[in-house]
């Protein structure tokens, strides 16, 4: 293992993922001839600067070794994700659209994290061009997680993925499998066709086609970027709100389930505790808040009750699947609410999908082990072990699971320290933190639903571009850089 | 294991320790003639009550059998604080000092669990022997801790004290040791000394006896309980606060070592690192607040100087080790102070100490876990094993270490969730169960230090007295009896 790391592998390959976003922008000059705008001129620039860049490195790793370890892995995805940012703001900054580059990287890394946390005062501002690049960048950082944590990530037995990732992926032990192209084609379609059926349902909703698309984008990295600064409130249509909430729904399902259901192994589906424990998660925290904004003093009628209802859906749904839509401004719910909303942007939805957090999985795993401990106190020659969908979980699997949980914990408490040392509020401290760590969006007080992250420090926006990437690449694949052992030939 | 519970033994037990109750009692109502009050009746009728019930308890189970397992002591131990606060809050109760017994047994929990937060609005009100009882409380809340932690919890395995407690006490696995008597002198005359010589040192300071005797209790008891409304602001001596600040410290410490002190076993204690990190966290984030507290736009003098820090170093001492003693209103300071004071509020002192919360020892474990995960994640095939203070800690021991700080994480984050439900406002749900669940006493916002828990809704006061408990008792010794598994035969 302790051989110097293939520093010319890391080069060519962070050089040809450059090529892809260079074609990204590419297509994104294209379309800004359909909406007839002239902004199109800065990404032509961009894209060429990133194809120059990504020949050039490409050109250096040319007779790199095809040895390709695990620390090659973590540089690779960590770096792309923030090379792709540094590149991906430029458009923003020499546009002028978002006249401080410190503002143009946050709503990028923002978007390739499928965040959506944004700086943005007046979202309807910006170009048709503009905006697509926005929500187009939560749609490929989606798709580069999907295919990470089902093919990549289980690699590093970080993530409960490989629980069943087992018959979607094929990932060995230290190198990465040839297999992984054809998953990546599998989730690839998986991917486009829920974002092509919600942009089609979204249509027939009402919304014009660009913002269809746009939204869908959104929905489906669970990004939760919208072209309208009042976000999914701007449409009053139930319709198009329970479309989102079913899409939002189903994109925080891991997508090795689709892989099932697409082959008829529906038993696999029903016996997966993960989306179980999610959907009774997501609804029994939905109709505690639905009881709350039921003002019984007042005469009830069925669409207040439906109102009531919906806003609760959608709230609950859009942070656990840490999308970020809103419909409403929760700010002005009763305390105890935010309690609810903060829990659910912590545990997040399931892995093996776009959404971000601890996940689902985790939770599961670790509130059995803890009530397992406790058997054992009372009876210490009991063997009770934890069963999770039927199958055992290996020792080794529930100990990174707990220290996982307690990382991610540790980083919140510290996250919330630092920011608030830099000069933000204690409870947008709080929120902020949590919200850019999970991906979800919008936080508490100031950067709650009406406010955004705009007034924040200069510190404070790298720092939380910086926690957005450490909670994206779960932890480990970040944190592992800042270790003196990665670096140790 | 699984025979029925000892119940005729849990009842004998209970019926001394209620003797012993009724003795303390008895002795407050003979101190009532040295303060010339009349108040000390209430203490007479309280300590009949108590003799009656004790000796019934006795008797009920005069014919029990003399085993005792695991089941049973966690029965004893927690019904023990139970039955004392339900008893020990009488006096408050029916001399109308504390018209209501919902904020008597609040406050007498508080006392017994060594929390020290208060519902009292004016301290000063009280007679001298309701304050001492009150203080009282926490002398012997903070014994039974000790006595209970150093020879009875590592029984469960539960606590990171059994890495050092082997000499000092002697635990077997399931039968409590005879030498457990021994032990609990060796800990008495410690834990008397250490009173002993606060005392004398605050009366030199310029207390009278009563306040010094008063003080001294909840400093070694790390309790916080104060005869002034003001608490220590009231003593604007610097050798007071010095004083009180070294006592806090040192209660803090695992009375283990003290007893390495006494045998002249100086290396053990200078290979300690629970109190190494425990002494290291609490001067960085004193230093960190104390430079927060300088106003450099102002002329800086040695006085305002000294006294920023002394203010700093008192408060983060007074709620690290969960004494909650407090000189100055933090809810002044800037924000980001909060954070730190809430992180020691998790963190605590030392296991075998007074203190409650997580503990430094449970801490320091996990992030070396933590950190002995990373290097495997990169070299999967070299054993890097944890050790602490110079010993190999077993893998059982590590994992429960981690289900202990996950599950009181749990605890506080659920635990806001409810007390907000329960009408508590966003940042006192937030302080209050922190502070409750650490046996800290102060809380942020309405219930800081210049507030108080008076305002609460009665089911709050309920649930944090029953958070204090739990926190007090280490979580799991509380929690086991809500395990089906323990109730079954």
């Amino acid at each position: 293992m302790n051989k110097e790391i293939n520093v010319k592998l890391v080069i060519r390959m962070l050089g040809s993922l450059l090529l892809s976003e260079a074609t990204a922008l590419l297509l994104v000059f294209f379309l800004s001839f359909v909406f007839k705008e002239s902004d199109g001129y800065y990404f032509l620039i961009t894209a060429g600067v990133c194809y120059l860049i990504g020949l050039l490195g490409i050109l250096i790793g040319r007779n790199a070794l095809q040895e390709m370890g695990k620390r090659e892995g973590s540089l690779v995805v960590t770096l792309a994700w923030v090379i792709f940012s540094l590149f991906g703001a430029l458009p923003f900054f020499i546009s002028k659209s978002i006249p401080s580059y410190t503002d143009a990287f946050f709503e990028t890394i923002s978007g390739f994290t499928t965040t959506g946390a944004t700086i943005l005062n007046n979202i309807e501002e910006l170009s048709h061009t503009m905006l697509f690049w926005r929500s187009f960048t939560h749609w490929m950082g989606g798709l580069g997680i999907i295919v990470i944590s089902l093919a990549l990530l289980p690699m590093f037995g970080t993530s409960g993925a490989q629980l069943f990732a087992a018959e979607a992926s094929g990932p060995t032990k230290d190198k990465i499998h040839p297999k992984i192209t054809e998953t990546a084609k599998r989730l690839f379609l998986i991917y486009f066709l829920l974002t092509f059926a919600e942009t089609i349902l979204l249509r027939i909703g009402g919304m014009n086609w660009f913002d269809a698309v746009c939204h869908s984008f959104a929905t489906i990295a669970t990004g939760g970027f919208s072209t309208k600064q009042n976000s999914i409130a701007y449409w009053n249509s139930p319709f198009i709100q329970y479309i989102i909430i079913l899409f939002m729904i189903l994109a925080g399902v891991n997508f090795s389930l689709y892989y099932f259901g697409f082959k008829n192994k529906f038993k696999k589906i029903k016996e997966n505790e993960e989306l179980r424990y999610y959907l009774i998660v997501l609804f029994s925290f939905a109709i505690i808040i639905f009881i709350s904004l039921i003002n019984f003093n007042q005469p009830v009628s069925f669409h207040k009750i439906e109102n009531s209802w919906r806003d609760a859906l959608f709230t609950v749904t859009a942070l656990m699947t840490t999308t970020g839509f809103t419909t409403v401004d929760y700010m002005q719910w009763v305390p105890f609410t935010w309690i609810i909303l903060l829990i659910v942007m912590l545990t997040g939805a399931s892995a093996g999908s776009t959404s971000g957090a601890i996940k689902m999985i985790r939770i599961v795993i670790s509130f059995k082990f803890c009530y397992y401990e406790f058997k054992r106190l009372i009876h210490p020659n009991a063997v009770v072990p934890v069963r999770y969908s039927g199958h055992l979980v290996q020792e080794d699997v529930i100990t990174r699971v707990l220290v996982f949980v307690l990382l991610y914990l540790t980083v919140v408490i510290f996250g919330i320290l630092i920011l608030c040392m830099s000069g933000v509020g204690f409870m947008e401290s709080i929120g902020g933190l949590i919200t850019c760590l999970g991906g979800v969006g919008p936080g508490l007080g100031l950067v709650g639903p009406a406010g955004n992250f705009a007034y924040l420090p200069v510190f404070s926006k790298w720092f939380l571009s910086f926690i957005m990437l450490l909670g994206r690449l779960e932890l480990f694949t970040v944190l592992v850089l800042f270790t003196p052992a990665f670096w140790k030939k």
